[in-house]
C-alpha cells in the first residue's frame, strides 16, 4: 500500500504575515476532521501538521521569506477524488487570501513512495524522474550486478543495472551510436565486443557480414529484452560469431600476449564513473585498465567505439579524455551526442582511434 | 530561498513494531537537537514530527503495513553536507534495526521547492519530470497565452506555452517529423503552415523552395530561439513565404469561400486535447473547426501534417482519429511516434489525405 503525496507551493513577491493567512485555512482543515498541531520554529515562519482520518497528513509552512509549501499525503487506495478537492479548495482560498502577492503556485504530479513498482529512477545527471513503469518483468541480484528488467508502455521492456537505466527495446539509437552512427562497414571485419550482454550490438553488427566478432558478456537478457537481440543469443556460437561468458580482463591480456588485433572494438561494459576524484574510485582504474588493453589489440588503422555518459557531466567527461591522454599508446577520439529515448538525457558516445 | 525537500523510504516485507524501530531513531534527531512531537494517527501508524534549528523539518512514519517514509526538509543555503549525513545515519540505523526485512530503500534526489527557476514541468502523460534549467530566458503572459522560455544546459532554450514544453532548439526531430520526416518534396509546391511561431517549420520547408507558403501565426520566438528559426522571423515576407500575424480561422473560411487549395498544410496550432470528454471541452470543438476548414483547403492529392500528443495517452489520441471520420470530407490517416529530445516522452504525429 503505497503513500501518495502532494505538494502544493505558492511563491510570493513579499513575504506574509501568517497570522493573516493561516485562520482563512483552518476551516478547510477542520471540515476534513483533521487535528491541528502547531510547532515552535524559532523564528523560521509557521508550521503546522494536520493528522486527519485514513492515515491523512497535512504540513502547512509559511516560510518568513515569501513562501508557502503545503505538503498533503494520504494512502494510494483513499478517496483520490475527495484529496483533490481539498487541495483545490487550500489553492482557492490562498489565491483569494493573497491576491496580487502570488507570482507562481506549483502543484506537482503525487510523488508515489513504496509503490509495488518503482517508478522514480533519476537520470546520470542527478535529475528526479518519474518513469512511465507498470510492472516489473525480471529482477535479480547476481554476484555482478543488480538486475532489473522493467516494462514501460512507450519505451518497451527496460534493463536497469545497478540502478542505471542502461537500454530499452526503444533505444535502436543507443545501439547506432555505439557502432558508428551507420558510418562503417564491417563486412569482412574483425570486431571485439565488450559486455554488451542485451545483445543489440550483436544482431546489428551480424547482419553486415563481419569475418568474425568475439563477445565477451558476463550475462545475458535472452528472455526479456527480444526486440534488441533477436535470436541471436540463443546460441553462442554462429556463423561469424563467438560469444564469451567470461570475464574480458584475462582474455584481453591474452590477446596482447599473442599480438591479436581487431578492426573494430566495441566497448558497451559501462558509462563512465560520474566521480571526478579519480584517485579514490577503483572504477576509473578498472576502466583505464580495460581501456589500454583494448587498445592495444586495436589494429594501427582500427576504431574503438564506447559510450560516455550525460552530456550534462562535463566534469566527467573532461576527466575521461584526460585518461585518454594517459594511455600506452597516443589516441585520437572525436565525440557525438545523441538523443536514446530511454534515457531522458542527452548521451555522448566516443570514438577513439591510434595515432 | 527555496526548500529541498529529501525523502527516504523503505518497503518492508513485514510489518514492523514501531516500539522497535523508532526507539533506534531518536537518538540522531537528538543530537541534531531537534524537537519531537508525536502524533495520534488512530490506527494509521507511528508518524512523528521534529522541528531544528535552521527551519529543518523531519516527518517520521512507521506505516502499519510495512512500510517506513522519512521526509526531510531544509532551506537551499542550509549545510548541505550534514543533512547528507543526517539522512546517511537514517538509512543506515535502519539498515541495521530492519536487517532482512528490507526489500527496497529509495532515496530521491531532493525536490526542490519555490526554486528561482522552476525546474518541474509534467509530462503530457502526467509524469513528475525535473529538467535542467538553470535560468528564465523570457516569460510574459499575452492574451493568449502564458509564454517561458527557459535555459537548459542540454536542451538549449526551451519554449513553454501554458506550461506545456512545446519546443527546445535540439528538437530537429519535431521539425522533420511535423514536415514529413524526409519523404515530401516541397519544391514548387503551395503550402499553409497554421502555427508554427518557433519559425522553425518555416526555415526547414523554404530551404525546399517551395512555390509559395502562407503562414498564419499569433506570435513569434525570433528573439530567443534563434538556432530553431535563423533569421527567417526577421521578415513577415520573403521570396517564396508570407507571415500573417492573426487569427487563422477568419483566413481559412475566406479560403473555402475563394476555393484556394494547398498541396500541403501543417497543423503547429496545438496538440490534441488530452481531456476525453469532448462534451465537455471547448478546445474539441476548435480542433474540429480548424481541423475541418484545413481538409477543406487541402488540395485532392495533398497532405495534411500535423503532431498528436504523447503516444502514452492512447484515449485521447482514439478520441481525435474518431474526430477525423467525422469532417464533412471523408479522410485516410497514418501516424508515426518519434523521440522530440526534450518531451522526455514519445510523440505522435499524424499525416492526414482526402481519400
Amino acid at each position: 500500500m503505497a503513500l501518495r503525496h502532494y505538494t502544493l507551493d505558492l511563491n510570493l513577491s513579499a513575504a506574509v504575515d501568517p497570522a493573516s493567512t493561516v485562520p482563512g485555512l483552518l476551516s478547510i482543515f477542520q471540515e476534513q476532521e483533521m487535528t491541528e498541531t502547531v510547532h515552535e520554529t524559532n523564528g523560521h515562519g509557521y508550521l503546522a501538521t494536520f493528522v486527519g482520518k485514513n492515515g491523512r497528513l497535512v504540513v502547512l509552512r509559511v516560510h518568513s521569506h515569501g513562501l508557502v509549501t503545503i505538503d498533503l499525503q494520504c494512502y494510494q487506495e483513499d478517496n483520490i477524488a475527495q484529496l483533490d478537492n481539498l487541495l483545490n479548495a487550500l489553492e482557492k482560498k490562498l489565491k483569494d487570501l493573497l491576491k496580487g502577492n502570488i507570482t507562481r503556485i506549483k502543484r506537482l504530479p503525487a510523488l508515489i513512495r513504496g509503490g509495488e513498482v518503482d517508478r522514480y529512477w533519476p537520470t546520470a545527471d542527478g535529475r528526479l524522474i518519474e518513469y512511465d513503469f507498470d510492472r516489473v518483468v525480471y529482477e535479480e541480484d547476481s554476484a555482478y550486478q543488480n538486475i532489473r528488467i522493467l516494462h514501460s508502455k512507450q519505451f518497451g521492456n527496460i534493463l536497469i543495472l545497478n540502478g542505471d537505466v542502461n537500454l530499452a527495446e526503444s533505444d535502436v539509437a543507443y545501439t547506432q551510436a555505439i557502432i558508428g552512427s551507420g558510418k562503417e562497414n564491417y563486412a569482412g571485419k574483425e570486431v571485439l565486443i565488450l559486455g554488451g550482454g542485451d545483445g543489440g550490438i550483436l544482431a546489428e553488427v551480424v547482419k553486415q557480414k563481419p569475418k568474425m566478432i568475439t563477445m565477451k558478456v558476463i550475462d545475458g537478457c535472452k528472455v526479456h529484452m527480444r526486440k534488441t537481440c533477436g535470436n541471436i543469443l540463443d546460441n553462442l556460437k554462429g556463423d561469424c560469431y563467438q560469444i564469451l561468458v567470461e570475464d574480458c580482463v584475462p582474455v584481453l591480456k591474452k590477446y596482447v600476449q599473442e599480438g591479436r588485433t581487431f578492426d573494430y572494438v566495441i566497448n558497451d561494459l559501462t558509462a563512465i564513473p560520474i566521480s571526478t576524484e579519480p584517485e579514490e574510485d577503483s572504477t576509473w582504474e578498472f576502466l583505464r585498465l580495460i581501456l589500454d588493453l583494448a587498445i592495444k589489440v586495436l589494429h594501427p588503422t582500427g576504431k574503438y567505439f564506447t559510450q560516455g555518459n550525460s552530456v550534462n557531466l562535463s566534469e566527467a567527461l573532461s576527466l575521461y579524455e584526460e585518461q585518454l591522454g594517459k594511455l600506452s599508446c597516443p589516441v585520437g577520439f572525436s565525440k557525438e551526442v545523441v538523443c536514446v529515448p530511454s534515457y531522458l538525457e542527452l548521451w555522448v558516445f566516443y570514438t577513439i582511434w591510434k595515432k
